[in-house]
């Protein structure tokens, strides 16, 4: 099959590396030659999306914010996978909200403000809250944390979502897949830190918590194919939808090591109408995302010695602070040697400071 | 780094696939495309041998039937790892055969015959014995099984090896690693099931019998660098050499899926001297090869609704008896359970006949 990927990110980069046993041929559609583009197939400049489009058998986006006509040509072609739906749902983080409202997902208390100033006006319902813009916004960025009473920085206008904040007891994640045919796998959760609103790290397995069956009942909501992402805060034992992607994801990368099938391969099984795998954890797993920072031969050498790391070098174009350019996946008989090694590999990486780089 | 690999085969394709999240580039030489050039970032004709050396900071070998001149390059210019020693010795089995006895690893009684002539007098020495041509042969090509007094086929003219038929208890091997400052690291071994010569399905764990030891022993001799397999016969407790092979080996696959790094990155991360690691076998594992036959998209989705199952397809130029085209890696929680699983294979793929294939 001819499988397209839209965006040359590192996630379409490892799509294509976990995907080239399978016998596929991956053309890449980017404003820019990408990772991924590098060892696709064929690279297609975007002005070139119908050609991309009409040579493939399927669809599919590594990244939710890409180039428009793209998807909107492969949906109306019949080829996209997972669809259009989820797409225009993260577009207006408004939709998504409302979607997953109406549809009695967990969430936290939220105000939809058609304004700045009426946001401003919503942060007084709560204690604490983060004013999000209703477009655009990932990785943290276009979200102001703020308390009741405080004086608010200013911002562009447009429409807002003002959420209640949660003083969450974990941040996890549920990395899942559905088949062609509907069936439902998913690997088990981890729980992911975050810092300012970037994975740092995460490990798997976690404790469930509901969520699995709640990212069910949101692929099966959405007719949903391929891999998604879903993050949740754990707030009291009980699960609250912070965002899904729909989209293999940051918090899936641990699923490279120690994991029978990673979500890289699985999405292709999906979107190919392959039969996808049920997912086995074999020992703990974990990941460190590599930061706004390139890594010289000594770190390299470092990293390495650190039993059972692998290192996943994206070759980005270029560093720069907040960009992630890498990841490191260490596995250990218990999820306190996965986090014991993560420690020592932010020694490595960040010398200890993993915020000098965000 | 740039790493040049002399020839195109399926193991320098795993190589590429294992290496990319190293931050290295792959160049590969060969006659024709093979699936690791088109998959490479630059591919070079063999006349260009000079330029391709020239081009890389280390060059390293697929398979030790490969373009002479280009291996002799290399070695001249210091690039070459493992370096041309084991290939001088594999070109010659006669020469392999009387390094190892020299340096008195555990060997078949054998006889070296000058002309065919002289191998046929050589049968009757033994009860049973494989007379096999010294120069070329992997595969079982070039090999006759013979008993004493039995009417003896004909053959080119050549020097041969007469060697004791052994009639194992089990066909065993060693997956190991040696960095380029002499550190040495081991897959637990696997038991090999072969067919007129031809590896069909292997499986790891598997006791070791001092086989590690022997290895271990082998590579320093040789002052080696890189992976190395080496296949032997388990017979009555005691292991005895039967071959080895300068380079990642078929009964290394299983290493991709269920241990904490496969053969291919191993052997990349020692010939560019970075750290290799210590090898941890999760669960076992084992592999089921696919020769001399496609394979249509009905046993696809039979091969891959077997549990955990991963799917290999090298993407040759053509399907043809005797030829590896692909594999498939199982996982399972006893070796019992991965033969099983294989034997559930090798209905969907051959029909149960893998004879029929060879």
């Amino acid at each position: 099959m001819n499988v397209g990927i839209i965006g040359s990110g590192q996630l379409g980069w490892m799509m294509i590396l976990e995907g080239r046993s399978l016998e596929n041929k991956y053309f890449v559609l980017d404003e820019k030659m990408g990772p991924a583009a590098k060892i696709s197939d064929k690279y297609f400049p975007t002005d070139e999306y119908r050609e991309f489009v009409d040579a493939c058998d399927v669809v599919t986006y590594e990244f939710e914010h890409v180039y428009e006509k793209a998807l909107l040509y492969a949906e109306e072609q019949g080829k996209l996978r997972p669809s259009i739906v989820p797409v225009e749902l993260k577009r207006d983080r408004i939709n998504e909200k409302e979607f997953l409202r109406k549809n009695s997902f967990p969430l936290a208390d939220y105000r939809i403000a058609e304004s700045f100033k009426e946001a401003k006006q919503y942060v007084e319902d709560f204690e604490r809250s983060v004013i999000k813009s209703s477009t655009g916004g990932y990785d943290g960025k276009g979200q102001i944390y703020v308390k009741k009473g405080e004086k608010i920085p200013e911002a562009e206008e447009g429409r807002y979502v003002v959420e209640e904040f949660i003083d969450f007891d974990a941040e996890a994640s549920v990395i899942a897949s559905r088949g062609l045919d509907g069936e439902f796998r998913a690997h088990v959760p981890s729980f992911n830190y975050n810092q300012s609103g970037i994975l740092i790290y995460n490990a798997a397995p976690f404790d469930d918590y509901g969520m699995t069956g709640i990212t069910k009942r949101l692929m099966e909501k959405l007719n949903y194919v391929g891999v998604m992402g879903v993050e949740f805060y754990i707030l009291k034992g009980r699960p609250i939808i912070n965002e899904m992607a729909p989209r293999v994801h940051n918090t899936g990368h641990h699923t490279l090591q120690g994991s029978s099938i990673s979500q890289f391969e699985q999405h292709l099984r999906a979107i190919t109408g392959l039969p996808i795998s049920e997912p086995e954890l074999f020992i703990p797993s974990g990941i460190l995302n590599v930061i706004g920072t390139s890594i010289s031969k000594d770190q390299l050498m470092r990293i390495l010695r650190t039993n059972h790391a692998r290192y996943y070098w994206y070759g980005k174009d270029g560093v720069r602070r907040k960009r992630k350019v890498g990841h490191i996946n260490v596995v250990s008989n218990s999820t306190e040697g996965v986090l014991r090694k993560i420690k020592d590999l932010i020694d490595i990486v960040y010398n200890g400071h993993v915020e000098d780089y965000l």
